[in-house]
């Protein structure tokens, strides 16, 4: 529903009337019906078809509350959603947010300070008024965990989305921006919280703010999945959420092929490790295919493009990835980061 | 995501694995791409637009455990999500399953029982074939308690769309089916149960499982909806989510109306009383609004419809609805059914 649920959570009905406001339904292109009804109605142009995801993400095991602040937590949890758009090559039109939360991050504390859940909304609209994509509904409901489950709705026209199943022997693999920021971002925010022993996040010292950047206000790729899906150059696509090697674990299975990854040409984050750029997830970064021949700039919209390895035909009893390295080749396991379990 | 998440439930992929094989990715109108890739892509037939809805179910508040069987909370997660479209007049084209469960719901039991997500999947797909709606992908992540977000994606030819604002003055006002039979159902089913002390939900007899029907298993009105839509009959329309009292409240602050009921007319479920039928929610039944000079048949697709009262102009300082019994009018206010809270 999209509607004003009945009371169940402490000043739902206020942070929803709230929410509504903020978002202004029906104002952008392309939703003609927000919050406030049974469904939001959403307008595609001509030619186009419709792109829809969902992210769930749980506390202690996608953010936890004691390290990350609402605000961040509000726009990783809209940045996953917005990245699988930006994978296939879509515009974002809505974003729907189930929220789960216990009672005390919904009120404002004695001392004034506002809420976690206004804090978590500020987070996750500041992103979204950067891609333009308005709020279109949602759930709220009382929870004994914080949860959020992020559904984005978005638009590429018919036939031309960016998909996993592509790619083909000869190609060439690349990678947008650098690789294993989140991982190194997290273990520095492990590190300098493992001190303390308290319940909500510390604010961030602007120090850190540069290194922990990464990891608590990734960047989702939606102009470079745009430019690829336009240019039609990208034969296979997909984010980097896991990690490199099992989201390219992913694009060989669904492909059909095997890939080679020259460990020189990763372009590894500062201050991150080649392990963190090789398992680390949630870069958000688009990991592509492009036959040989196509011409890719070095960057597009002003982020990087590099060029990491290429496309190898699958063969029976071989790793479907392997890593070059100056000591020879490896098999290259898919490693997903494992966050906090 | 709609691709295969990486190890982070026992067994999760073997999960995946079975329901992408079980829904049949892309066979259906409309759904182009399902399982298996970073969106689900879906396609409209010329001149609709998309109506999207979510809807968040959580263990101990919209169902419980050691109450509903697994298989129950499946067909009403889906039906939560599905009455929301029949509310708008919109042919289902796809779902979306985000899912949070505790290591053990995913897991057979010692003696060859099938897992809790199993037979929740059980219920859900077999509600999804009745009404032609493909699982076009979701998410799977562990989590302490039981959770379910489930979003419904349909279409409706734009402009068409039944909303909650258009009710004026002088329409009647109708509801299909019969209410309060859910609310009757939880009331024995909450009395069956309370004489055990267990973990997992017991097997319905079958002396209860007509009186139970309403509230393990609700119908969702699409072909109503539909039928409504097509006709262009109904100014205004939702679904009793929360109950009458509530509903009805909504219907009448987004159409700036007030509305009058007679409690004689109410077709209220046999079982059920006339509190239950007021303020119990989960029937999943349509309320709409009609000119006074529209013709309704007696019922649409098999299913009664009944004429409860009707739309008059809102006053300052007067209630939105009132009630008209035997005893006189009275105020009817929104009282919610309050679940397990």
């Amino acid at each position: 529903m999209t509607h004003l649920p009945s009371k169940s959570v402490a000043g739902e009905l206020d942070i929803l009337r709230q929410i509504r406001a903020r978002v202004g339904a029906g104002r952008r292109t392309g939703m003609r019906l927000g919050i406030g009804d049974d469904c939001a109605l959403l307008r595609l142009q001509a030619g186009e078809e419709v792109a829809v995801t969902t992210d769930l993400s749980i506390a202690d095991r996608h953010f936890r509350l004691d390290w990350h602040t609402p605000e961040s937590v509000g726009h990783r949890t809209l940045a996953r959603g917005l990245s699988d758009l930006a994978a296939m090559g879509a515009r974002p039109i809505a974003a729907f947010l189930s929220l789960g939360l216990p009672r005390a991050l919904t009120v404002d504390s004695q001392n004034g300070t506002r809420s976690w859940a206004d804090r978590f909304y500020d987070g996750l609209l500041a992103l979204a008024a950067t891609y333009k994509t308005p709020l279109g509904g949602g759930d709220l409901a009382e929870s004994p965990i914080a949860l959020a489950d992020i559904v984005l709705v978005g638009a590429v026209p018919a036939g031309r989305a960016l998909l996993r199943s592509g790619a083909r022997a000869g190609d060439f693999l690349y990678v947008t921006g650098s690789i294993g920021g989140s991982a190194a971002g997290l273990e520095q925010l492990g590190h300098w919280n493992s001190a303390g022993d308290k319940k909500s996040a510390r604010k961030i010292p602007s120090r850190l703010a540069e290194p922990l950047a990464p990891h608590l206000y990734p960047q989702p790729r939606i102009s470079q999945g745009l430019w690829l899906q336009r240019r039609g150059v990208a034969t296979a696509a997909l984010d980097i959420s896991d990690g490199l090697s099992t989201d390219l674990a992913h694009l060989c299975e669904e492909s059909r092929v095997a890939a080679e990854v020259d460990a020189a040409a990763l372009p590894v984050h500062p201050g991150a490790s080649l392990a963190q750029a090789l398992h680390g997830g949630e870069d958000y970064e688009l990991l592509f295919a492009a036959r040989a021949t196509a011409r890719l700039p070095r960057s597009i919209a002003g982020v990087a493009i590099s060029r990491i390895g290429r496309i190898v035909a699958r063969r029976r009893e071989q790793p479907a990835v392997t890593l070059l390295t100056a000591e020879g080749p490896r098999p290259l396991e898919a490693q997903g980061w494992e966050h906090f379990s």
